[in-house]
């Protein structure tokens, strides 16, 4: 079992790099090589129990995908992309970036002729404008952002691309990941993490919106979790459309801030600042919040319990030290 | 007004030619020329009122794109397409033609600064699979053909590119036509005109499916009257979606042959034979037929009366002499 995980270096895909090197096993084999491939060099798993690469891949290059992307890999994650608000910014990036580069990696993996497995992030940007809630399996996807079509664009070529057997894709919308660790980053959404991560560390933040502002979300350790099921899944049981809601839940940031508070006390609210950001709210009030992920549960895809769960899972998996 | 035809040598596009030459106007304005561009040399308009040029253009190549979409240029009909049943058979004709060559025209329109209008032809292949009867406006897009997904991708590039303010675009899932002139192409629905054009010029022809085989149709002149129609919706009445089914009407293969004997006769029924042909089966059972084009119908937009018209019609615009 030789995996890829293009975008090794974000977020996600470096825990889940390190998950899966914990468990040693995905769709019952031995893991033999993990890959990790980004436009900057991933940082190593420590102490991984199987063979971990780390590779620079720029998806814009067929060739660098090429060189990754070989008849030895048996599963590949496609994680990498630039962000909502950055895709916006640049119109020309997001095309080249989310839509060409993904075009290469899924032409590459049929040329391939092995039938990978492909396990693409998709977005709930999918999903907006006058389309009626609540937004269920078979809601038209009517974007409003160019990261949010360029996401649907990689989900219909999936499609069609497994549909003729030439790759075995699974692409999963991913809900807003809360609480993500690191640093604030060009996402539309990035306060949204911001203003629990920052507090909890000790540091201010800006709230952007309302404090009834709903959104739809899921902490990073059930995101890596369901992208591990989602491999899993037989082909036989994704049916005719292979992409589908990751399951999360709907919040609101008092929700969110509530939830910071039950768990770590009533100190990292007081950090939180209030200031209204226009671009930012016209963006992140064109997503949907009310999602009805009934496949991917059925297929069992979870959710978070609570949000405090999401709260604690911070302070267990990625608090800095001190 | 200066229009570009591309797929300008077509059926659609030849008859679209034709129908602007003679009004002579489009959104209000006169027209002073009509370029029709195709692959090869499209026929000119015989006895067209306005000046009309006839040039050769290979949407796959951004120079040819260039040389007939210009600053000059205020609306684009983009018709050029490989068809279902070619696009199935050669996946990457399809996604070289339909999908790339699109991105190119789309691509240069919004780089000319001077935002034209673009009326982008879909197709109701763009709906298949697991989605729940009837299809509305916010149905989900799920093609079961390379074909049906390649303007599935159109559509979300130009709504993209539209809500980006880059062009000011429109596009429409065309119903299968029929009675469509001319010789039997390689699309799927090729039959649908087949078995009634074949008859009514005298000639045999072959029906693949049985008698009960629910499809959606449109005359070729309805068509026509739809897409001027669309070119002169104002951009305010269209919405965040400028992408919309354009109506038909769903018949049984049996209504389309008492409609032909209707208006013709009982003889031309009896030139059709009938020999399953299960690969054409297996892509027309995919689409759907229980369509609901509410959008399209607010806005104008209309189907034929009833089937007999479309008889008509083939009688009155395209069956050939003697």
């Amino acid at each position: 079992m030789n995996i890829l995980i293009i975008g090794g270096g974000g977020v996600i895909g470096q825990k889940l790099g390190r998950s899966l090197a914990a468990r040693g096993t995905l769709r019952g084999q031995q893991i033999s090589r993990i890959t990790l491939a980004d436009i900057v060099n991933p940082a190593p798993i420590p102490d991984a129990g199987v063979p971990v690469d780390c590779v620079t891949c720029n998806i814009t290059d067929p060739a660098s995908v090429a060189a990754c992307l070989t008849e030895e890999t048996d599963v590949v994650f496609l994680l990498a992309a630039i962000v909502s608000a950055h895709a916006e910014e640049d119109f020309d990036a997001g095309m080249t970036i989310n839509m060409m580069g993904t075009l290469n990696v899924f032409q590459h993996a049929r040329q391939l002729g092995t039938k990978p497995v492909i396990v693409f992030s998709s977005s709930i940007a999918v999903y907006g404008g006058e389309v009626p809630d609540p937004i269920t399996d078979h809601s038209f996807l009517n974007p409003q952002t160019s990261y949010g079509a360029q996401k649907a664009i990689g989900e219909l070529l999936l499609n069609d691309l497994s549909r003729k057997g030439y790759v075995d894709g699974r692409g999963f919308r991913l809900p807003t990941i809360s609480v993500r660790p690191g640093k604030p980053n060009r996402a539309a959404s990035s306060f949204m993490s911001s203003i629990l991560r920052e507090p909890l560390n000790g540091q201010e933040a800006i709230c952007p919106v309302d404090e009834d502002f709903p959104h739809y979300y899921l902490s990073p350790r059930k995101c890596v979790e369901n992208l591990i099921k989602g491999a899993e899944i037989a082909a036989q049981d994704l049916g005719q459309n292979r992409c589908m809601m990751m399951p999360g839940r709907m919040w609101t940031i008092r929700q969110l801030i509530d939830a910071m508070t039950a768990v770590a006390g009533p100190a990292p609210a007081q950090l939180i600042r209030w200031e209204a950001q226009p671009e930012i709210q016209r963006i992140v009030k064109g997503w949907r919040f009310d999602l009805r992920p009934e496949k991917a549960l059925k297929l069992g895809l979870t959710a978070d319990d609570s949000f405090e769960d999401n709260i604690r899972y911070y302070l267990e998996d990625d608090k800095p030290a001190g």
